[in-house]
């Protein structure tokens, strides 16, 4: 249920409403000044007892966990504006560059070869999750500044991940938009953090977490103050191994159908092997998806990680040509 | 490793091959009377040996299990031609139809129904896998004369599911296509007796089987004197429950990288849902497929199996000229 | 529901609960002479209509999908007497042996090697469903006669695997038991022809089979006649790689609240690896399995097929004898 | 592989091999004083190079990726003593409690209810990772001060989960033992901080987590200072939906076959229902565990969380002499 608070509201009654809930067990959370989130449904007699509060403009019934990335709750699309671009609208974003930061030259070597490709965001790392602590880790606040740099030189918008609570209010002072990675999608902590951090998100989706989850976690952000979730599928976990992840393209449908979040897709890491990239592009946006994150380095033999999976610049231009023909024959555009 | 025996080979020279073999503990199988299938590759010393014998015109090592299958071993593509259709080709072939026949009325409307939407094959099913004992289990052969009887009334092609050894030669003579379904792919006594059944077989994915697998049981059929074997991707089993299973459109291009035979893409039974079909069909071609196996129904409410996923005549219709446009973009037709 | 038949009653009698059922799309099957399965529970008012007939004794509904083999409809334990045996009861039964048939001096060397620790059924395959067909495929008929006669002469009870329908009626003249392999858990019609067989059935977990769908199965065959299936927990296929499949022991608490069947384990086709034999199988004890399928060779370097996971005679009995300990501190005896 | 440096060595020695390593774009971090780990095996001329220096003592090429977790590098189980209990020796140890502090009164409820039962530490969660925002989110520090007062009074040993690096320090000062739950097993910044923090650390298996990543994740806490690492199979994440999650207790000998680290067993979030408990337990034990850890809620249909998969206390004391049987079989004792 979503509770909205009157404006004329004072703290008194916001307790006595949440006394209400406590009392019949039910979790909940202030929203913002006139949002209350709540659990679940509570029985029909409280609700009576609820919406009969002064202090009480509505209170509306949700059936799915997730109340405010429901798109029963908000039926309009969410489309987000950063810069001259729009994440969720008639056109499909692409956002592309190396997996890691390694140094000026290399990301200024990517954001050359993108040049007059269509890719309106810069996608880098300067913080590494890898599974070997003997592993690069990243640039760190280096990198970041290398990102900022980048950007003023090539007019693009910036990408980039957070890993670490501490540094959220430091990523999101230097990028446009701040990624949650698949591991940290359930960092709940990191949700929280990034959902008061001013900066759109893209919150990637957990190797074993199901649409649901993916949801939840987008409430979570939401909850705490950030409505500029982008969604993004980067593939699950199976016991197929001929691909580092499975990617489930069926996710952008259903997503579709229950939340009015925009949705990319970032085939690099599902395939972890660079051939499969155009297909699973091409595919991504026959199914319906808003945007594409795709790695693209000028030397991936060379790359600190994940050079497998990196496609080069001029494979790069030749599949966004391909792909502007898939998107306009779904009524879209690049 | 297969090998080529030379056609003035006598059976005692193969007798000798074979002992060879059998005493370096090496399976094989002798396929038709040309080739040898073995195992996995003798030892170089071996292969010298094998090499010397005058009975073998070649002997090709090939580093994956599957052989037939190979596209290292076979670069040719696989374009199977039925009537005056082909699968494999340049043009993605449509397969509609009810998962199950049921009547002939029934039949009959659906073919109606797919009449001028560019649909070659009708599909129905008059032996159904179900799991419950007690459930609808098809019509068996008298199914298989109602099929028999819209091919001839509406000058399309047809393909049904085979389940059991002894029904292979009857579904055979009736219909242009015969189909292995999910649960029988590692039915190995299945697979050979469809190898000499003389019609192209539609191989479905099991629900947890590998591409490897998948490509070893067309091996099967292939070993066993048929060489006209689809894929189709159908979905596998995962810990997400929005579908029913998870359709992985990558094996289209794993599988475009690693065999020569045409791949096709049940969007229906992955999903579960119609609402998804047109999403995951339109994915299903950017991602390179073949063909598309699509449950069509004239009245899905009164169906005796799935209905839930069955698309109705003009739903379909609609979504074939969605297809075309993306068909178009990726270089092929409808 | 299940409902129950009067003796008096006549084949027209049944037929008019047929059509009645048939009316209501109902599907159902006649099991035996007094007693029809039906898919789902009938309405309220239609469940009193099928009380009130003359030939109804009782109607009783069911919550779960399986019928015969649920526990809630059949709350007495099945235990299964072979010979001197009883399988489901507070004895466990331990069934050893190697995975294929390859010649009588290896079933004789496997056989001489039991002697003495507590095994009461020598496993081993004449049929044998290999990924590549080029494996060895198993001995046939040949090896089921070998078998017979290690059963003479060394006292001991046989069971093997059939794979194919054409064969049930041969495998099952030869042996005690008939296994149903992952493989084939779901091919409905060897279900169906075991449920003719005679004897009782081992029919292990499909690799990616919900319990719910394996009782299912179960049911097919009790369903065809045959009450006496033996559930064989070997593992499901996740992303795990440590292990061929991962071992399910939470199947085993789970099936006992749920059906009458006694299950049992195979912990050597769930590992891959004779390593893990001996924690999986003192823990498959303490989980409350009413038995073990466990691969033993007297020579597993040379043998056709899975020697990685096989057992020698000397690490088996000392197995047994830890086991004996497990299954003393559980209250049961081996 | 592992460097180690000799007493000798100055920071311009240490310097000179990391440089070293870097032009040959080899990762690794420098472990206490005397020790660097390296991602990977150098190659032959390379090590040689490396051992030919003055500083390094010695190069040890280790096989897995986990160097310092590896068994192979660290024959010697790791026996981890707190207070008076020590965990990897021949001692089970038994941690129980409730899922969530909820109020003094709850924790005290539970803590009497344990006595005499043989646990040795009281479990309990100050911090909670809720699926959902609007879900009781733990008591936090109030949470911690009432655990610590539980300790003191009861005189047992406590653990608790934390979720953030900016509580490490505080949750570190309360608690004998910290938990990393599985949704943050590659919360990386979380390792890293818990590595820092002087207390044992038991590290949850992550649901989607294969065994050696989760070993990276324990080498993580031990490159990082922290070798007191304890791991805890909780259960992967499979299609089968009759558990929470697939309890694998093959990981159990698995990991004692690669790892010198004690592991334990968390039973109840696996399996997400009472029932299963006892029997799951016993496997545990049985599969060679070093402890368990339980939840026990004197009041479960009161829990704030997670009540369904609660024992309560006389059940929990049940179990306990059931367990020690087992124990007993097994050679050990509880």
């Amino acid at each position: 249920m979503l509770i909205k608070i009157k404006k004329s509201a004072r703290a008194d009654d916001i307790r006595i409403i949440r006394e209400l809930l406590d009392r019949n067990n039910l979790g909940h959370r202030v929203i913002g000044e006139a949002l209350i989130g709540v659990e679940s449904n509570p029985t029909e007699e409280l609700s009576r007892e609820l919406i009969a509060l002064d202090a009480v403009e509505s209170a509306t019934p949700i059936a799915t966990p997730y109340k405010l990335a429901s798109l029963a709750a908000h039926p309009e699309k969410t489309v987000i504006r950063i810069g001259n671009i729009e994440i969720g609208g008639q056109n499909i974003i692409l956002m592309a560059g190396p997996c890691a930061i390694e140094s000026q030259e290399q990301l200024e070597a990517v954001a050359e070869g993108l040049k007059g490709t269509g890719v309106s965001v810069l996608r880098a790392s300067a913080y590494k999750p890898r599974t070997s602590p003997y592993s690069f880790q990243g640039m760190g606040e280096e990198g970041l500044k290398l990102h900022a740099k980048a950007k003023e030189k090539h007019t693009l918008l910036i990408e980039t991940e957070v890993m670490d609570v501490r540094d959220v209010a430091l990523v999101a002072s230097h990028v446009d938009i701040v990624r949650i990675g698949a591991r940290n999608m359930q960092n709940f902590d990191l949700l929280k953090e990034v959902g008061k951090c001013g900066k759109p998100v893209i919150l990637k989706r957990g190797m074993s977490s199901t649409i649901e989850e993916w949801l939840m976690s987008a409430e979570y952000i939401i909850a705490h103050g950030n409505p500029n979730v982008i969604l993004c599928e980067r593939g699950i976990r199976t016991f197929e191994n001929a691909t580092r992840s499975t990617l489930d393209l069926s996710s952008i449908p259903v997503l579709k159908s229950l939340t009015h979040l925009p949705v990319i897709v970032d085939p690099s890491h599902a395939a972890g092997r660079k051939d499969l990239i155009p297909a699973l592009s091409a595919a991504a946006i026959a199914a319906g998806a808003d945007g594409l994150l795709v790695e693209v380095h000028a030397n991936p033999k060379k790359a600190k990680c994940d050079g497998k999976q990196a496609l080069l610049p001029h494979e790069w231009a030749a599949l966004v040509a391909q792909l502007k023909k898939v998107a306009h024959a779904m009524g879209r555009s690049i």
